[in-house]
């Protein structure tokens, strides 16, 4: 952490925040500049924020900085090798590249078990579908709720593909950890802190999808939420930005997913169908997101967009699914090429 | 709803359009421009999000537009008078000006009475103190949780003035009911669903805050799943939102305030301690938003900032809101004459 | 300036990144921390970024952060007190609340006229009125350019307004100062280094706004580059940013105007015309603006609005606008007593 | 456009704005809903924001929305095949992928011609290189100005690179097009109108740069300016754009490729260096980018980054650029097999 202090900052200011500091077991180091005094404190991760807000309400401060990074568990730096998440029949962050797709809501039986086979067939991995959704508006479709959990098991019986579905509250983890193989935290959960407790109890693989507005470093901190309390098993999803542009839903951050493969062993996923909201950008993102490196994508597929009960305007039709997994081969096998290969270095530099 | 056909779409195009809305249930007007043909559709707020995601999804389709608000209940147009929320000593959004003090975390009772007293002697009218504190790390202060309640329920029957404080999670609806007049939903639940359904069912006061990157719509949008539940004691508060600028911890859209006092009867007050983050900003921030329209305001207060368990840096010292509430007279006595001019013309109106 | 080392740095990049420091004349010290080395630097101000670039580009380092301030002669710490500016019959900065009045385009002569003395009647001080218009689209009206300039000066010999009118490009400059008092960079110009270099070699009085994503500390270093050319007769104008909120054109960011005046010496004024595009809103905003603090404010006026050729829909009539000014009496006779009082402790503080 | 009556409105303000819009040459037609009255209008591209601003402004209406595109030659449906630009030996929006590299700014003959030597042996086909900067501060280094042009025709004497280079006034279009290939309209000028005028005055080929706040529609009305005024020679460049997020230095919106394919014939490239300041993340968005369907890159690389007088921080190291281009070579034979195939199917759609 350093502190700047203001320019004519009184030698009792700068000794008031060491002071400080001390107290909240920190080593700090005075740097004399030509203008002003500026400190560099280390400290232990506990408290930090508390720490920084009462060094910046101390007398002749101007601003304070963190320079360390302030998660742990989900670093690069205590787990150099990427996780590896295994479902039934398929894996996440390994050699494999993860396609989950399926409906924004489950809706009947007819079309959850329908749109799971054309998925399974064109080569998805793993089912998703909504039983709670969460709505902008009250007016709007909340999901079928145990009822569509049950559909989505009917669904696996039926194909063998995982399960992913969305839990919304911690009164409800119990539940839908019953019926599915991965458990979605939706954008608008990203910060529910007793949801991602409740989570970090478990121990389902957990999708935690970027808030609207959350940056890189909220997003890992949400998921240390989940590892300190017990998980290890999570993945991170990159699912568009809020922003000033409204041609698309929402900015699909493509360049979080280098930037997140370079901070956290975590496996991270994107999700063009959400990231941009139109049907017609879903391919060249699925292709942009498998060439940045991603561990997999995240597909809304449904038999018949025009009466489907939320987000028909971005979904695919099964026949559209399948173009798209057509398209990816080339990319997807330049993808396991180059997986190998830094498999095969990372050997190397073990041994 | 206006549908706008693709350049070139064709006859068969549109009557499949036209034949979607009918099934929806919506009356559908096409017209013939000198390049495109428009659709103008009129029906019910039920599933709106359906039927517009639907017919964007339909075969020469460009864009969907709303037109009509998508609210019932929170719009000015169901309740053309201001909602006035009753409680134990005061009133927020009549003839009151509301000035809701405290600290953001109830940490001792030493703390939190000391803090009441002084809160409640410089002219507050309710106390806001967290006993669940939602923070973006898992190493940062969570809050006393029900022993905070205990402490502010001890703060209520010292002062006698009315306690706010937040409900994260739908299990806690309850436990937090049983101590607290106003509950407040946090920015980061303003769309945890799950949570504004089981407030609904409650007659307790809500205070929903506008989420970091919610526009007005989808704030008033989670209000009206809170009224749509059965409660209609809810007031709004905004307290900024995320932009680029890094100045300031948010950027406090204060023209929010105007904004949604023309499109809602509901009450709305300001944030500035976290609209700015700035203990200095909060002096001109608060004046500002008493001359913008506000029904009141809400300020950090801290006994020893420096030594608070969260949000130092943005509280004041009670002499600090001494200070401020002496800063504020003038502006309120303006804002009380023409708050008692306006219900005189509003009374006129009616006679 | 500060390094924050990778972990793991080796002592040589340590020593590397020291080196370079100093062969940009900085000095460098070292902290060892218990995880990571931080280097606090010390240096002038040219060519700051190109070092913070070339540091950031050695190898080990993670991070680094300014601490001082990017910019010199419009910070408070070169002159404490505010800068005042004298134009004919009025004054921006000093004891005196600048009303800056007029439509978006000057268009005729019979409209200029009837709106200048509308405005000069209800009490503006400048009169304001565009001849070059930075217009979105090529398809609409572009200004009348020296003609409109030509009209000004007849608003100005007629009323005794004082002029204050857009400039859009260098070769302009001139031209432009011909017929002006205040020349105005525009949202869209304020990177426009050029233009600012050319008006610094003015002595003109120049109102720079900010652009519509401008950070403050941006904002503050356009103003710079007009400074260091020469001209130290700078205004500032906060008209509102681009965020995601569409309810409003942009966002006007209050909080800017008393966090300049904590930065820089110089005079700032909001524009709630621009900064919200709605007239309903132009009116709580503009008593916001003088109770954050403002120096002034920026409004528009046109006679018919619904025949304007540019921003009809955010044009005050005159009769509002003589009620605006009416409905501000109050606020600005606490504005003027919180000025004289603010002036007078700085007095006895010289003495 | 679409113009919605507010609630409540008399047959009056109706039949007053249809009247208004026939003035305008619009024509109108009137669609009574259950609650509310729509008017649809139809008329012609010139002063469009005009008669929206002006309808706006009448009394009675709640909002107006335009359907129609606000463009006309940038427009896909005034050229459905993409623009193919020719320079000296190579080609954008072609059979070819383009790749524009070089230094930030030119600062020595040195630093010049060994940089234009090494990317031109690595691949590729346009150098670029800054003779004038638009810098954020005025103490940082502002370019070579025509020295730097010279030096940039001396590279292409030595290597055959066709040149691009920034132009940031009009009053300096003629001379750097004397020297450059391809003159750049950079971010912070997208929106100068007076620039954007001018060089479409000359037939020079022109790159425009998105602004960091401009949506795409902005973007392609800029576009719009250079051909109207003659020149139809343009492509765009995507560089990123300004979100909330810092962990990179802008945020590449490449969705906005794929969106601008859809809107446009006018060819569109990437800049991953600008739009991720990070050395770290070129190479996976510069994969990513031909994985999108851009129809180049344009990537940052200086022979010394530690000693670059601008950008150091994402500038590539020659080797770094050339390995960047093996990395790519595999996406561009899936880039360059899509395209021949693209074309194919539309040489056989013409026949």
């Amino acid at each position: 952490m350093i502190i700047s202090m203001k320019l004519g900052a009184t030698k009792q200011e700068v000794e008031h925040v060491c002071q400080l500091l001390r107290e909240f077991g920190y080593k700090a180091h005075t740097i004399q500049g030509e203008e002003r005094v500026v400190i560099g404190a280390v400290g232990k991760l506990e408290n930090k924020q508390q720490v920084m807000d009462s060094i910046e309400s101390a007398p002749g401060v101007e601003s304070v900085v963190a320079v360390s990074q302030p998660y742990k568990f989900v670093s690069k730096e205590s787990q150099p090798g990427k996780t590896v998440l295994r479902l039934d029949g398929c894996s996440i962050g390994g050699a494999e590249f993860a396609v989950i797709a399926g409906p924004c809501s489950v809706e009947s039986e007819q079309q959850i078990l329908s749109t799971a086979e054309a998925v399974k067939k064109a080569g998805a991995t793993i089912l998703r579908g909504g039983a709670f959704k969460p709505r902008t508006s009250p007016y709007d479709f909340q999901g079928l709720e145990e009822e569509g959990l049950k559909l989505l098991r009917k669904a696996k019986e039926k194909t063998g593909l995982a399960i992913c579905t969305e839990v919304m509250s911690a009164e409800d983890v119990e539940m839908v950890a019953e019926y599915a193989d991965v458990l979605q935290v939706g954008a608008r959960n990203m910060q529910n802190s007793t949801l991602l407790k409740r989570l970090g109890k478990t121990n389902k693989t957990i999708m935690l999808k970027r808030g609207m507005s959350a940056t890189i470093k909220e997003l890992l901190l949400s998921a240390e939420y989940i590892l300190t309390s017990g998980n290890p098993n999570v993945f991170l999803c990159e699912r568009g930005i809020r922003t000033f542009e409204t041609y698309t839903r929402n900015t699909l951050d493509l360049s979080a997913i280098p930037a997140l493969a370079e901070l956290t062993h975590l496996p991270i996923i994107a999700d063009p169908s959400h990231g941009t909201g139109k049907r017609s950008l879903i391919h060249p993102m699925s292709r942009a997101s498998v060439a940045a490196g991603a561990d997999g994508i995240m597909v809304e597929v449904h038999v018949n967009p025009e009466k489907a009960f939320s987000d028909g305007a971005q979904a695919l039709l099964p026949s559209e699914f399948d173009q798209l997994m057509q398209d990816l081969k080339p990319y997807l096998e330049i993808w396991k090429a180059t997986r190998k290969a830094a498999q095969a270095s990372s050997l190397v530099a073990q041994a």
